[in-house]
């Protein structure tokens, strides 16, 4: 009754995301780069595949989440990749958030050996692929995502159809660029009023009173305040994200320079060292310049 | 048992907020460069001042509410300009949304005369000007905002004390150089989704359940994707203030390079003629360049 | 006496050049991924190979230029890629722009099989590839370079040793970001200038008396002036060249603000349709923004 | 037979102007806020004003040379300022680089005086403005730049006229924009081809050879592979020309995007305690954040 699963990537999400196939009933064969993350899943009944084409010969679905591009090109394209074995009929679904462009390459390859490629880019913590509450920005023929549907419906709880190949990785990098930006520019904000004296605590009063309160800079700002910026999202993968999506944008022709200044402001501060903190660090990149803290009373008392 | 108020400026938002004063008891001299503005003023009770000078020799408070910093600039320091003939005591409330800079000069000004001085910009449309429902963000010494604030609350239903002189002004600049990003980050990114075959509706679902949902967000999608402009507020004043948040940013040392950018955006947007629609008609600039709208099926149906 | 070349790639730059080896009394084997333009070199005493593999299988050099790293990567590492066949020892010289990561990669394969690879990026027009009057920017092993040497006297009269793989793609993205820029930012200059109602004449003239003259705006003035642009190097290769230029940035960890700015500019200007004018071509998405013509008198009475 | 002039500001380049104006036989009238600086004038010859006022009441020019907008307005249009004791009929010759829009509001008050009033901002070190070889921009009505004309070739070698009121500061401004740029272009350019390991002399032949050669860059790359940042023009005097410009920009309706990327750089670099050095220290920004030094060997060597 279970299907029959190559899944390749066994990284933070990728991991839990493989168990929780595995307890729904599916059969696993699993492939990691580094080997020894295969070994709770071989404890929890996974196969553990030699190579992406030993994963991916006999299964009905491919699923991967790897960390880059080139990491996805060579699971799926190299030599072993998984695509020179896919079986016709079969559907890969890839949850690496990559280039739309090579994602569409792939989609292209999959075509060609008669598989389903559908582009699956997640958002949601470790907590969250545990959980099986991921959300699923999806891209592909639409006869594939609702084959594909049943079986992401142990992984996540929402699951968005985007429309063509890309379109899953445009709307989540879309969306990344959103989020990126509007901390960034809370940041900017918050340094300048400081800087004139205004106090943070002031500053957030007249923001959350206003139409640019949001869900992110509620969850942020505290985190700001104190100055925590232990890792939601690492800062350097918003900034392979930024940088994703102005790749994304040259692609289709889309001038984005709002979101070419941020993704410099992450370099600048990525390149300070601060790229395995959350992104909400980038404040101390502009805070050090500007000589000001965006500390609240209450903060700067704890700490 | 009124006050004696001074009142230069009868715009969109100075005209009501005189009237609801005039309502409250207090006894206005108003004066507005092009004195026809005034007639309604008259007939509901005010002395019409021939100059700045005229409507501030006699008042406890002085209240401005003018175009820019030049303006304001002539109205309290030029010739017959009301900082000749402030009274000692006296308090000068500037509700226009001028350079920190500028400011803090008058209120050196109004101190040489024994006068005291709050930059008291506010946000809130002409509507809330009409019922008293502005927030405003003050700066300047704190025993003058108590002594103001009783008036003030005839005219908003938030006062929020921001620090010294110049911070009032700050704070608001800060708030709008994160509220235009929003929108102009907003429309990059449902730009580049939509140029990737991703319709507006379907991004629109994505950032609704994401943390990006903002209050702000909310309210400009369903006029985005109707394509509807009517100014709320209009781009002009929205680059303007962005231009003063950057001479701020010069003044006060701090570093805005995504303000820079946004700026230039909406600088761009101003020169193709949007400058009196509504600021999120930034899109339509983005929009053109990339040769895709970001119309939802339903508004397209409807338009 | 002559080397055996597999030549791969014969587009407005790479048929010259074949043509200047085969005179020179070198033996080639040419691909071209649309056969009819091999028919000139055939001609000229070429054999035509039927693909890249072919070309380089029994080849002492492979010479590739080709338009993108997609394209590299196809005839490189592709099926019937000449990665596949080169020989040990031979030397794979690449004069294509292509990304500094990918070539990296490709020299990697390449040593995987006993050969060398140069990325050997050239600058020099058509003109100068039938004249063998190139600049060729050059990275890779020093060996390698001095072994190759001696062929690529026949195709340019500069060689520049940059330094390991990838250094002289680096360099050729680096010297294209400071020259995008400096005729983005002249026209700016001119822009703000002329709306000022200062001639472009008179503008060009200070300018020309200031230690801003440089050759290159020297050549361009001129065309500006006059509305000329006649692609010397199409505007959508120099924002392509940026692209790459911030992907090696991003790779490196190096912030770019300014060239990532000027890369929207060229952006914008390309989605305009001016994609096969000349890059200075970048003025007239200014001019028209600005409503002025960085026209001068002289050009305008010609025109 | 020499003219009366009052001269109103004796910094760095008003000092020296001042002396050769009394040398080659003027009468002059000197007024500076700190008076010790008058000093060397009296010495040599020249009334001290105590006023700009008392400088300007009985002279046929008026010339100043003065740090900002703010102080030009200062002594201008202040009290006592040299707006109100100026004759009908003499002319007022601001080498300030303020901003034009404030020039042109000085040249609408001397024009309600009957004088007239011309933009003439110079280029050119200490060592220019003492051997009279400085270069004038100038903007204002051709009649007064004709009358001014002999008496400004005491001070300087080329005078330009650029047109209308404020023409001469817009192409000041047009011409810094231009020089900062392309200096921090060169600089993003040589860290990253630093960063992939090409020399900066191979970078720099590579830039020579090229049509990117400017007088410029030739004159600065030097200091920069030395990291010699003794200034010739300090990099807070540049990211002040670039606000203006900025300003200019706005005023005139005219998008500069990568001149507003530029600014950031300039003032992140400012705020990092760099503004006394000339401004090709911006380079020591770009180092530090990628980690690699643009330096050349030999300059490596020596220092």
């Amino acid at each position: 009754m279970g299907n029959r699963i190559g899944f390749i990537g066994l990284g933070i999400m990728g991991q839990p995301m493989a168990l929780r196939l595995i307890e729904a009933g599916h059969e696993l064969a699993v492939f990691n780069r580094t080997p020894e993350k295969a070994k709770p899943l071989e404890a929890a009944g996974a196969r553990v595949a030699a190579t992406p084409a030993d994963a991916a010969h006999d299964a009905d679905f491919v699923i991967s989440i790897v960390s880059d591009s080139a990491a996805m090109e060579e699971v799926a394209l190299g030599k072993q990749g998984a695509l020179e074995t896919i079986r016709k009929g079969a559907i890969f679904i890839d949850s690496s958030t990559i280039s739309p462009t090579v994602s569409r390459r792939l989609a292209c390859h999959a075509a060609g050996k008669g598989a389903s490629f559908l582009d699956a880019p997640v958002t949601g913590s470790k907590h969250g692929a545990e959980k099986g509450e991921l959300t699923f920005m999806i891209g592909g023929d639409r006869e594939a995502f609702d084959r594909g549907l049943p079986l992401l419906r142990t992984l996540g709880k929402k699951h968005i159809y985007c429309g063509a190949h890309g379109a899953g990785l445009s709307a989540k990098l879309a969306q990344n660029t959103i989020q990126s930006t509007m901390v960034e520019i809370f940041c900017e904000g918050f340094v300048l009023a400081a800087k004139a004296g205004v106090r943070p605590e002031t500053m957030f009063e007249i923001i959350q009173s206003s139409m640019a309160r949001a869900a992110l800079t509620d969850f942020k700002a505290p985190f700001i305040f104190k100055g925590d910026f232990t890792p939601y999202f690492p800062l350097k993968w918003m900034h392979k994200d930024l940088t994703l999506a102005m790749e994304a944008a040259y692609a289709q022709g889309v001038p984005m320079p709002a979101a070419a200044a941020v993704k410099e402001v992450y370099a600048a501060a990525k390149a300070q060292g601060k790229g395995d903190l959350d992104y909400a660090a980038v404040v101390t990149f502009l805070e050090e310049l500007a000589k000001v803290r965006v500390r609240t009373t209450e903060a700067a008392a704890e700490g």
